[in-house]
Parts: structure tokens; C-alpha cells; sequence
């Protein structure tokens, strides 16, 4: 039996009884996270755009529901403008060693589908655990190389959103062979758009949830797809990666919970800033530092970093700041917070972030990059102007799973992530905090939200 | 300049007044040739699953027609479903040295969006002729080392696509250098399926159609994309390809009209078959040679051709059969015709084609691997039942460029296609073609087919 086989057949098999408690309720709290970053993008560029797109050329109505506007229409549309949605204020959670953001295209295409379906808040649970467990090995499996160029949200993101689809509709292994073959034939997403600050990973998301869903739907139809599309040697992993380890696929199948590996994202910055970020404030809460008494710091980083994060000098837009790991450093040194009210208010606007910025450097750290991506680790090196080398050390970000956020801070972020689009009030907030603690007593899901 | 900025620069400034008129006059025969494809599929799996899907997830109707069903609906879905619809009898069009299929996707996107957006049979033609310009250059830069694993009318087909929606919205320079980005960031599909029979080649036409659709939508109300999507470190080059040559973007811009290079399909099988298929054919003619008569073929062929075919060596299916070099020659030698009809009817059916089937083998040829893509040699080395070595040469397969295909046998195709499927009557077919024969005149493409 092939990895690919054994995963398939896992999925299959996989039942709500079997789901520890400790993974139910993560899930609700992924969920309630993914939710809130959902609604935090109302009215944003280019989140209008996507919700025309689905106006032009969707149905006026239908039985799933677009979060930003309240709007009924197809699962399709739905699914694609709701994680279009949640990328983009960059607070959506993420798996270290997959590098891959599973919330924001697992639950559009599992919630718009379960919508479609007339299925339980149980179903959804197992759906979404189905499309954490698949995607995470998948996004391991394609490696560190895959990443360099592809965005493996995107790529990866396709097949995740589709077996979440797929979970819901029962699929045996034989139509998850299938259905893994159309979703990866179809997976695309490159880095290129990031020096540009391009609008692309609303596009990329957007797709890969409407995509896998779109696999799911054609294969319960009968659509047929590649055996191998991961393995295969014209398959994902030849054309776009060159250290795929096949292993990755069927890691401790039923054992291992990788759902329960996912981080919370604290800062509402690119995730590869944060080791530094929290390095640099521990140090500067330690040793009683000011940011006006730092000449330099050198953040010791890992290539990845380096290569997202490398491309962007001077930030023109607030999307690209939160790239910049010299912006991320001086709202932390000015401000000490790096949430999405700073990134809105001083990340382009406060000279002394811009000044702060100007100090910082990015360094390749051998023994960081031989960590990740299974441990992100913060370290940085700074020299005060009075002439002191200082160094600060982090082993886990804040939000990490051995560093977590408690349900009450996950509440407070949910709330502060309305407060910042003003989606919706506080109590309507507090209404859906409820609905998500008891998602898994919740029987019709049309009437969620 | 980049090149990519020439190409933009160009499409923006591409005019109906400045195409000569064996380009437009072309144009209307490709345009036929390919409804002729699309209208063969009806009925035939699996476009049935992309109706039902167009149904479940589009609106009810809608200005854009869906051709197999006559149904109305978003120019998304319409896109989608003409796109699966025109590939699947692989009678569509081909250009040899980007090896791309150009109809089958430009065509189902622009004829969709034109009717959504209300254009003229001279939009469509200036789009299309915007379209092959782009897409063949496009593919020729992607070199052959994409063709390698990606299926370059999937990938590269999205671009192509894009742009002639993107120049029926007559986009300027800066609107094409985003379109590009969008729509590059989308391409996908990957070979992998073809050993497994599976029915990606569909999903691959109908998602590189809709999607390039949907970038330019998105473009048009201001979605912004990565300014060098093709040439960039990130961008699809650096990730799909390893020979990508930059100049081919922007080759002879306006002098070159590489649409008159497409070749017309005359066998109902993949192109990489048909060098051999006519070699063999003109052989047998001159010798007057029975398939009795042949104890062994060798096809010298080119690297490509045992990329793609290889993987077949006895065909399950009529789909594979189309990619199985032992029954296009069997179907040649035994009935002298490799058409639809002959596949549907005999290729797997037929236990003298079977026979036949087992005397060919297939050899890598240094000078045929040479000339290929810009030329397709065919070159069959045949050994009698009684001893003798015989040897076959084509130049110029029939359908090329050079030994096209006149209006008479191309209306003659275009009927046998209708009656194939039996989607339209001769009556229908012959109003049909009357229609296209005046496309230059049509105010309004709703009112068309």
C-alpha cells in the first residue's frame, strides 16, 4: 500500500467517535479563530471585489452564506469569498512544520459544503479534522523546497479544502484517491506577487477552498483522477518540489493529531516575523530597554524568512508591512504590541517605527534553519548605543501549542478582530462565541452565523 | 523593458484594424473547428458533471451559453463547462512549438465573456487573436521542460485565457501586467492523470478557461497581480520550468502571427501520433501494402512523444487508446482512418487492430527530437512479413500549417463532428457554419449558435 493509499484509506475511516476531546475542542477554538479573521476583513480591499465577482456570476441567493455581507448564495461562492476573507488581516492560525495555514481554506470549503449538505455541527468537526490531517502531511510531505517558490497554503490549501469536502460526503478511500488526484492537479500559487504586494494571496486562498470544493462536488459525481498525484512522477511533488519525503503522507496516521500542532497567530504579522518580534520584546522587557537606546539588531533567522520577508525594503502598503521585519520590530520596540490597530495607525505613518526599521538586519542562523520548520526559534542580537551586544532567545512564539492562547484570550482576540472592521457588535460577538462553544450540538448549520 | 512588459504593451495596442486578413480569416476557421470539438463532447462523460455542477453552483440562466446543453447561465460556468466540452474528442487545435492547445481555452472564455458583456463577432475575433498571440508565446518561453510534467494547455492555457477576456474589457498596459499576474499565480495541471485514464484533461480546459476568466474579472474591477509572474524568482518560470527563454515573449510582436502557425487535428488521436500515423499511411500507399503484410513497425519518434504516450500499452479506454501509438497505426494499417468514429467503434473492439497494436514499438530519434517543437518529422521503419526493410518519412503532418486543411474539409470535419454526437442535425450544422462564415459581421454573439 502506497502512502498515498494509506492516507486515503485513514481518511475514509475516520469517525467523530474516534476524535479525542481535546481535538473536538480545538477545533472549535480553530474555528472561532478562523471566524473572526473572517469577519476582521470586512469592507477591505479587495474583499469587495471577490464579493461582486460572486454576485456577477453566482446565484442571487442559495444556502450558504458569505460571511462579510450576510449574503446567501452557492457553496462555490461562498467558499471563495470567505477565504479570500480570512488571510487577509494575517491572523488566521498555522502549522510550523507544514508552513501551512489550514483554517482559511479548510473551513470555507468544509462550512459552505456543510451549509449546501444540511450537515451537523459534529460533521463539520470531523470534516475540518479530516482536511487538518491530510493537509499538514501533504504540506510536509512536498518540504522545505516546495515552499521556496510555491505558496503551500495555495498549493496544498486545494487538496486540505477538498478532502474537508470530501469528509462530509462520506467519501470511501477509493473517491479519496480521487478526489486527492483532481484537487492536486489543480493546485497552484506562486510567491512572485509578495515583492509587488499584489493582491494575490486573497486570490490564492479564495481559490484553493473553491477549488477543492469544486474536486469534491466533480469526484462524488463520478469524476475520475490521477492515482498518484502526490507520489506520481508526473505527479505534485516532481513538478514542484526536490525533497518530498513520501513518509510525511502516512506519519502516525490516527495517533498523531497534527490538528492539535497548529499555532495561533498573536501578532497580525507574517508568522515568520514573530520568533523575532518575541525574542526582541523579552530582551527589551528584561533588560529595561527603550527602543530610543537601540543602535542595531540583527535578527538570526531561518531561509524561509529570508525568503518572504527578504523582498521588502520600505513598505508601501499596510499588507507589506506586515512582511517587513524591520516595521514588525519597531511597532514592537516603539509600541510593544504589533496587532492590526498598530499595523493600521503607525506601521506607515510613525516615524520612529520607520527609524527602528532602518536598524534592523536579517541573518541566515544555521542552527535556526536546522529547527524549522518543526520549531520556529527567535533569536537577536542587539547593540545599544551606549556600545552593549545584547542577545535575546525564544524557543516558542507566543500561540505556539506549548505556548497557547487561552480560550479567554481567544475570545479577546475575537472580539478585538470585529472591533477592528466593526463587522459586527460586541454582543452579536459574544452571541457567536456561544454558537461556536456549542458547534458540536449544533444540528442544522444553515442556522449558524 | 521586461519582455512581459512588451507583450502587455502589445496586446494593449493590438487593434481589429491592424490584423491582416488571412489572420482573421483563420481565426473564423479555428473558431469553427473548435465549436465543431465542443459540440462532439455532448453527452459524453464527463462533461455531464460539469453541467450538473454549472447547475447546482451557477445561477438559473444568464447571458452566456452553455453549447452541449443550449442552457443559459454566468459566463463563469459557461466558460467552464464549453471549455471540459471542446477537448475531450482531441479534434481541437494545436500549436507545435508551444505545444498548446489554444481553442479550447481561449475560445470558451472569450465567446462567454463577450456574450456577458454584450461584444461583437469582431471583439471576439481581435480577443481570440489576442489570445493565441499571448498563450503561444507564453508556452514557448515555458520551453520544454515544463511540458516534461505540466500540461501546458492547462497551465499556460490559463494566461491565454485570461487575455482575450482581458482585451474584450480593453485593458491597457498596466491592467495586462495584473491579468497576467493573477492569472499566472492559477496555472495548474499536471500529467500525472494520463496513466491512470483518469478525467483531469477535461477538468484542466474547463478550469484554465473559467480561471482566466475569473483573473480578468477581478483585474478589471481592480485586483492587482505580481508585475513579473513569467520572468520573476518567484514566478512561474522559476517554479515549472528549468529552459524558459525569455525572448519568445515578446518574438516579432506584431509581425509574427503565430495563430497562422496553429495546426488543424486530422486524426482523432493526441498529436504526438500523427507524424508516425501519416508516415505509415504514405508508406503504405506507396507500397501498396496490406497490414498483413507488416510483421513490425518501429516510430522514430521525438523525447515528448515517449513522455506522453509511453505510459499507455494496452488502452482501457477510447480515451487511452487515443494516446496508445500501436492502435493509431493499428487503426491506419488495418481501416486507413484514425477518426472518431474508427476509435469509438474499433479501437479497442477490433482484435486485428489489437494484433497490429503489438508490432509497434516506439524509439527515441536524435533528429526528429531535434526539430521538435517547431517541427513534428514523421519517420516509421516497417518490416515485412517477407523480409524487407521499408522506410517512411513525413515532413509536415496533415492539419499543419503547411498542409492545412481547406474550408470545404474543414466544414466537412465540423459536420462529422455534429453527427458524431449527434448534437446538431446537417441542417443545424450547415446554419451553424453560415453563422461563423460571417462572424466579422455578428453585432451581438447571444443571438449566435
Amino acid at each position: 500500500m502506497s502512502h498515498t493509499q494509506a492516507l486515503a484509506g485513514f481518511l475514509a475511516g475516520l469517525s467523530y467517535q474516534q476524535l479525542p476531546d481535546s481535538v473536538l475542542a480545538r477545533t472549535e477554538e480553530l474555528f472561532l479563530d478562523w471566524l473572526g479573521s473572517a469577519l476582521a476583513s470586512q469592507g477591505a480591499h479587495p474583499i469587495p471585489l471577490f464579493e461582486r465577482y460572486a454576485r456577477h456570476m453566482g446565484p442571487a441567493d442559495g444556502p450558504a452564506r458569505i460571511l462579510v455581507n450576510g449574503r446567501g448564495s452557492s457553496a462555490y461562492f461562498a467558499a471563495l469569498v470567505n477565504a479570500a476573507s480570512s488571510h487577509l488581516v494575517e491572523q488566521d492560525d498555522l502549522h510550523n512544520s507544514a508552513v501551512l495555514h489550514p483554517a482559511t481554506v479548510v473551513f470555507p470549503a468544509a462550512l459552505a459544503a456543510a451549509q449546501d449538505l444540511g450537515k451537523s455541527g459534529q460533521d463539520l468537526l470531523l470534516a475540518a479534522v479530516a482536511g487538518y490531517e491530510a493537509g499538514i502531511r501533504i504540506g510536509e510531505f512536498m518540504g522545505r523546497s516546495h515552499y521556496r517558490i510555491f505558496h503551500t497554503t495555495a498549493t496544498v490549501g486545494t487538496l486540505a479544502a477538498a478532502v474537508a469536502v470530501g469528509k462530509l460526503m462520506d467519501f470511501d478511500q477509493a473517491q479519496f484517491i480521487d478526489l486527492l488526484g483532481s484537487a492536486g492537479t489543480q493546485a497552484a500559487g506562486l510567491w512572485e506577487f509578495l515583492r509587488d504586494a499584489a493582491d494575490s494571496k486573497q486570490l490564492h486562498t479564495a481559490k484553493a477552498a473553491a477549488d477543492g470544493l469544486l474536486a469534491a462536488y466533480l469526484t462524488r459525481d463520478g469524476l475520475t483522477g490521477a492515482r498518484d498525484i502526490l507520489e506520481g512522477e508526473q505527479g505534485m511533488a516532481a513538478g514542484m518540489s526536490w525533497d518530498a519525503e513520501p513518509s510525511r503522507l502516512s506519519d502516525r496516521l490516527g495517533s498523531r493529531w497534527a490538528l492539535l500542532e497548529t499555532s495561533f497567530k498573536f501578532h497580525a504579522s507574517c508568522r515568520h516575523t514573530h520568533p523575532a518580534a518575541d525574542a526582541l520584546l523579552a530582551l527589551m522587557q528584561r533588560e529595561g530597554l527603550s527602543h530610543e537606546q537601540i543602535a542595531q539588531v540583527e535578527t538570526r533567522v531561518h531561509q524561509g524568512a529570508i525568503d518572504v520577508l527578504g523582498r521588502v525594503d520600505v513598505p508601501q502598503t499596510v499588507h507589506q508591512a506586515k512582511f517587513s521585519m524591520g516595521t514588525v520590530l519597531g511597532l514592537i520596540a516603539v509600541h510593544g504590541k504589533a496587532g492590526l490597530p498598530e499595523f493600521h495607525e503607525l506601521a506607515l505613518k510613525d516615524p520612529a517605527v520607520a527609524a527602528f526599521r532602518d536598524k534592523v538586519a536579517m541573518l541566515l542562523d544555521p542552527e535556526v534553519d536546522r529547527a524549522y520548520p518543526q520549531r520556529w526559534l527567535g533569536r537577536v542580537r542587539v547593540s545599544t548605543v551606549d556600545g552593549r551586544i545584547l542577545h535575546g532567545a525564544i524557543d516558542e512564539p507566543k500561540g505556539d501549542p506549548g505556548n497557547g492562547l487561552s480560550r479567554a484570550e481567544l475570545e479577546d482576540k475575537f472580539q478585538r478582530l470585529l472591533r477592528f472592521s466593526g463587522a459586527r457588535t460586541v454582543e452579536q460577538g459574544a452571541a457567536l462565541i456561544r454558537q461556536v462553544w456549542h458547534l458540536r450540538d449544533t444540528a442544522q448549520l444553515n442556522e449558524l452565523l
